[in-house]
């Protein structure tokens, strides 16, 4: 099941410079994994913003909410969830 | 899987009356067979307003879409869904 | 009398993590508290999002207020309250 | 209870003036009624625009909804509901 | 002379209590003092929100600033004046 | 006492020709009594808008919204109204 | 190059049913050759609204522009477009 | 002197086609006259969007709104108008 | 030529008493010179709100922004600048 | 291929000066190494904000991202981007 997500990172300009280097590394890998499971199949950077649309495809909605809280930035992301259903036209 | 909903409704003032009482009898049927069904566990009038708050349970996004796109008034509906997840401390 | 809520938590990220633990850990038992009371009939997570909505059962407004404003989280909340009536359609 | 009301009129600036005078003279007659049964307490009309802020008294949410969506100019209006509590600092 | 007032208190969670506590007792002696002069006829607490819905009767719009400018917490309240004229349907 | 306002025209594009320019006609020469009568201090057309900031000046919010009210254009108007007082740096 | 693009579908609800079915029967040729071309290679509908995100894969903005201007619906449609570049964490 | 004004044109969809054609064509008329005059130096499409970003130069205000209100599309127009200074880094 | 001028102070409550004393000191000497020189023949307090509208007369765009940029309590306002052309009613 | 940007700069007022005077000097060589390079042809300062609308011209998307999120001050920027097509009245 798929639902598309927009992403805005909020973080703050003055963080540490090495916890913001480790943060940003747990976060490529966290979605790297998700992506090779096929959970993740797309992420797009809204060019110039820090902010990507991403489409996730999950078992449920709970499994959706564990796989977003669980993003090491969570606590830095402003995040829109939109289910997504099939349209008709798609080919 | 619960989804929230929250369904304005746009009628046209000067819609025929008869047309009017037609569609919202068909309005009627359709949410309860769906709540019979038990895919409309949810249904509550926003005080003073021609709006509604509503939760359905369905098996996935496709369903929801059918579900809702179905309701005899959505051309006058402006419908907002949010999925929902289990929260940690409901019991 | 049925009150529908939205809430969003808006902890700061650095706060210290003793203090939110103790915060949330209150938060928790005082809606479990008021849910066994029936209080509290709904909560749901919104997915993706450190938010709820909920649905609160209360005699009148100034107990409803009484309620949130006692909620451990109410300095770190944004809260809107929407009050419920009967739907004409639902069974 | 105490529920605050901001009514927002739309009426369409071509509907037919004799139908309007109508409409306006019911709905001048059913809100002095409710306010000699002092359910409505407060009407004041916000400056410069066809809109008003009301405070209604009411036994629950149910009677407020009846009340607000029997007014006749209700198809025409944008209505927003706020529930009020006593304030700890009111005399 | 009437004016609506709606007003946000955006508080800092970590004021110093102290600092707090007496900012608040004098911002609730401030009021009453108003309110006993007449200058305060309505104040609600708008639920599940710190914030109020107040109406004010001054002589003119300067009396109206310096009143609300007064307020021990002005430096931490959003306002938004609305001013209000008599309701043809008012009785 | 003071007051500044914004007015939006919101004219049908297909009203009937002879309607509109009679209807301009009485707004015109309207405001041009309430200028001269120095109830109608400033009036500043928005560049590249239908629209006007004005301010007037009145005895009491009962007489502003009478005059509002009264203008032709009023059921095309979108009016939104903020009280001016005196500027503690204004010479 | 990629471009995601939402497009809300406002079709009059009173629109001639057959100028709708000829319309919608074009829109969807349309899309489809499109997609075959590989133009456009993501369609989602979202769910509960006449809406959907889609993701658009041209050489430059003038061939987007000229893609989303051909659409049949294009006079009923609200588009809202964003550039999307490579993402650093995308495998 | 430039300004920069976005136009979003909202011409009713079931506008007489003639009439739409002959509004259109004394548009770019107009347009193309102004900007050989070189008051029009930037006309842009907004991809995907019946607007456009443009920006103006003009001796002072009055001009601007002239050239601006006697646009052939005027009354079908929404339009932002913002003034631009020189930018201290631009070469 | 004349602009309208929206400035919201937004200035922190825990700003430093003495500096905040003399930034505001500086504002005031600042405007009122530029109110007896006629680049500001209009300031208002609007009631409620630490904000104003102002009205700047100046020879261009440049000089407006300038006049702008150099309020002492610049970098903690919030600026809205919107042209004003001569009214058509305007006597 | 042109993007309109509008920037907003939230510099915080407290930024150490140094760190802000060395911040702005690269953001200025930056700024006007991409204007030699004709990827930044159009700089316009918004009168009274401080926040700018640029026009770049790139090759493609991901040179526009990489372009803006270059920028020193980048994290300190709302950025809004809007893709720009040819417009048909444009000579």
């Amino acid at each position: 099941m798929l639902f598309h997500v927009r992403m805005d990172v909020r973080l703050p300009p003055d963080l540490d410079p090495d916890v913001r280097a480790e943060l940003l590394a747990r976060e490529k890998a966290y979605s790297q994994d998700l992506q090779r499971a096929g959970k993740w199949p797309h992420l797009w950077r809204i060019a110039g913003e820090y902010a990507n649309f991403s489409v996730l495809n999950v078992e449920n909605v709970d499994e959706l909410h564990d796989l977003l809280s669980g993003l090491p930035l969570f606590p830095y992301l402003e995040i829109k969830v939109t289910p997504l259903a099939t349209h008709p036209s798609a080919i």
